[in-house]
């Protein structure tokens, strides 16, 4: 039973869900979704995954939309799930999931997830289910299909996350290193199969070395010793390659903080200070490669009644 | 030992944390603070408390300040106590910390938790703290000194909040319903001084009565049921007397949601839509009552470095 909204006439919903980029991490997989997920640290940006709910009259069930481009099933596991369960008292209407990505999909980003979350926080606002019961569902099938194990719980959280229990939203504890207001350069050349580079003896090294680099940063927890111990723990592992490596290398010389690999993705990525910006920019346009400038984000993700162009949002709308 | 920070030069530290109101709950005391907390729901608002915290070179140890006049230890028994054991192993250094109230103290819209969790963000900011664990400082001594029980991990949590399991941050599940956007009309008359009217009869009371509705939100969790269930919780609690239920009454002829009590404090409020502000206006102008009109706050408490006037906000500072 869908719960008529008490305070809207039937607009789009929107919801933002940050971008979330692994620093390092634990897998935590057991036999329950909700004890499944990851430790380990991460930082949250203010681009993200935006997604829109749209009811569709002419038909019923749910169509999703990449971009959009509608995607069938087989490419949308994860938010086609999402949405039929939490909409699932409500199978007689139609709905369309429009999800529009800031990054690339594959590049270590946290898309699936922000997909995932963004899909459950639309269609959690027009049925009378409450946030951690929406959540909870994204999580569930990203760990189920994969698509990630603790970005929605980091997502949930905003800021410089660090994971201290695994688990579903509600169970996870995530923590922050408290800073806001630097900004994150992210320089990303490929997608990584996750598949094709965990093989078993790295994902024991992973463990290993996740864990202790966890420790580390929560004895003294701060952005330049969890970048330190990033840095150390993507060499460790041997994910980082010569090309991302010489890419850290130079970002290395003009920041104060160092940089480290984008987990997973072929990728990398730094926090840089207001005065350090410039010469980065000028690297990175040397370097000729694609990149990206972003804020942490400090917030939560957002859903509200999205009310179109400027010129709506004044008075009585119509 | 204090953490220099990386980027910033030594400006003022600002926190902000939003006011929140109860709706209902039901008090959880245990021997261990960790475990103490309470159940139930409320709402955060875009109004609250502002911290700042600003180096006092000229002595050493704390100085805590109410909207610009200085409190002594009696005054402000837990915002010493949070930023002392947050600094104290920099005893060596002084520090002012200035708390700002948008609403007067003891009307009920948690200024003790506000005050206690941004006194700790602020001097975590500057040491090598986690939010977490300084939250959790927070909450400790908003316990021992009977602060308020909820409000912290209410206020890390923000929007309109259910409270599923009590406890500190960390311990808490704090959910969420998916709402942002509304007006939240708060109407104060005056204090309430939890001693005077927390007999053990009244307690029990709203422990049985807390549970009851707790129960019943979680199955539709939605704000008008969360408000319905909030009027008969204080009605049955025997808290609303003649003046307010007779406030409470006049607001319902003008609002589709309806109003209930502030826990705890002589006072009133409601959400209240777009359209429906100008009615409730007019009747509060007509009633002559002290008023304040806000917006759910559905963020995070925020802190950063506080730049001060536009004109510094620019470039690179001095």
């Amino acid at each position: 039973m869908i719960r008529s909204r008490v305070y809207e006439e039937d607009r789009l919903v929107r919801a933002f869900v940050p971008a979330h980029i692994t620093a390092f991490f634990v897998p935590v997989i057991r036999d329950k979704p909700s004890e499944s997920g990851s430790l380990g640290a991460g930082v949250n940006l203010d681009k993200g995954t935006t997604v829109f709910l749209s009811p569709d009259e002419s038909s019923h069930g749910i169509r999703v939309l990449f971009n959009g481009n509608p995607v069938n099933r087989s490419e949308a596991v994860i938010s086609y799930a999402v949405a039929e369960e939490v909409t699932r008292n409500h199978e007689d209407r139609g709905f369309e999931v429009w999800q529009y990505f800031d990054f690339p999909n594959g590049y270590g980003f946290g898309n699936s997830a922000g997909g995932a979350l963004g899909t459950a926080l639309v269609t959690g606002y027009v049925s009378s289910r409450t946030l951690l019961d929406v959540a909870r569902i994204a999580h569930r099938y990203e760990v189920i299909h994969r698509g990630g194990l603790g970005d929605v719980v980091a997502q949930l959280a905003g800021g410089v996350d660090i994971r201290t229990k695994a688990g579903e939203p509600g169970v996870a504890v995530v923590d922050n290193i408290i800073t806001c207001g630097l900004y994150v350069v992210s320089i990303y050349l490929g997608p990584l199969k996750t598949k094709d580079v965990l093989d078993d003896d790295v994902l024991s090294s992973i463990k290993n070395k996740g864990k202790e680099a966890l420790k580390r940063l929560l004895k003294f927890p701060s952005v330049p010793l969890m970048m330190e111990l990033a840095r150390g723990f993507s060499e460790d592992v041997g994910l980082l390659d010569g090309e991302l490596a010489s890419i850290a290398n130079e970002l290395d010389r003009v920041t104060s903080v160092r940089s480290s690999m984008i987990m997973l993705g072929r990728g990398v990525f730094s926090f840089v200070s207001y005065k350090e910006l410039p010469a980065v920019e000028r690297l990175l346009s040397d370097l000729d490669v694609q990149y990206d400038v972003s804020k942490v984000y400090c917030g939560r993700p957002l859903v509200e009644m999205w009310r179109g162009s400027p010129s709506r949002k004044t008075k009585s709308g119509h």
